[in-house]
């Protein structure tokens, strides 16, 4: 067991680990690094109104690393209100995909530092909470806000080091977790209307 | 053609329109006028890690109106990273999640808007797009942020009315959207670690 603590990776040349190609990973922060204009990425998602609160999204390319890059799969999802919202819960509800977004951000970061740190992970099982008062969307109250008054996220952790060292992992993914971030600090949003 | 251009319902009796049960919508607005504790909702996702970056989340069932509710169908959902991050693109990243989410949020209102406004709508498509420097989640500046710099959403629509009422419709989504509002305000998050 790698007796490790700190939040460095370590010395020894990095290995793949836990489907994680750690050399490329250390290779691609490297090129990063000499390179900043690489770091820079526009994601995007085009969204078609279906019928009532029934939308779909795909994801199909994004901007980074120099270049326009197709996505493998054909991404597509949909997002709906639920029918004790009156919806026809043809999708989950947009504000279960925020919790989908921090879930799947934070395991991500979890897997790349644990392979940076030389650690095997065996299991990361998460359950994300959002507690909402909807009197805020339905108009009821200016006093509560319209999204999330709080989340909470539940991680089980399991792999080849100590406890302490586990839950410095999960550490490490929060502070550097960009849907975390985008959830805990304000995200300046712009909307443009073509209206005929 | 409506030309009442006010932000209020019409005062006709509210008939069906979208795809929206507009009765249904505003004797649920109704309800929860008259019980507030009805408004108080709990969504949740569940989340799995399987392999390198990949996770996968399920949205089962959530706390609301009093119960407990399970979603109709079976929603699973992949998140990744793409090849060019070392990833599998096994799924769209965790941040496009965050930019479906606030798409479909937003058509979602727009449709429940139009209703309750007696607008008949034909198109409502969207782009979304975050500017995101990578710096911040590679751990190679602390000056970046970790999340989106910006989102910019941008809005087609068409439908029976002015464009300066469709317009008015789609402002009115954004000030009473959930997921506008968790992108631009700042949401308490917690994260608890069971690491053994």
């Amino acid at each position: 067991m790698d007796k490790n603590t700190e939040a460095a990776p370590t010395r020894k040349p990095p290995t793949p680990r836990n489907g994680v190609d750690t050399p490329a990973l250390f290779a691609t922060i490297g090129a990063v690094a000499g390179q900043p204009e690489l770091a820079k990425f526009r994601f995007r998602a085009t969204n078609r109104w279906i019928r009532g609160t029934h939308s779909r999204s795909k994801m199909e390319s994004f901007l980074g690393a120099g270049g326009e890059h197709a996505h493998a799969g054909d991404f597509q999802y949909d997002g709906d209100h639920p029918a004790v919202l009156c919806g026809a819960d043809q999708g989950p509800t947009p504000v279960e995909f925020v919790l989908h977004a921090l879930a799947s951000c934070l395991t991500a970061g979890i897997a790349n530092i644990a392979a940076a740190r030389g650690v095997t992970l065996t299991e990361v099982e998460s359950t994300v909470e959002g507690d909402i008062d909807l009197r805020g969307i339905l108009g009821l109250s200016n006093e509560v806000r319209n999204g999330y008054e709080r989340i909470r996220a539940s991680f089980r952790i399991r792999g080849d080091a100590p406890p302490a060292k586990l839950a410095e992992i999960i550490e490490q993914s929060r502070a550097r977790s960009a849907v975390f971030d985008i959830l805990t600090g304000k995200v300046p949003v712009e909307i443009e209307v073509d209206a005929a």
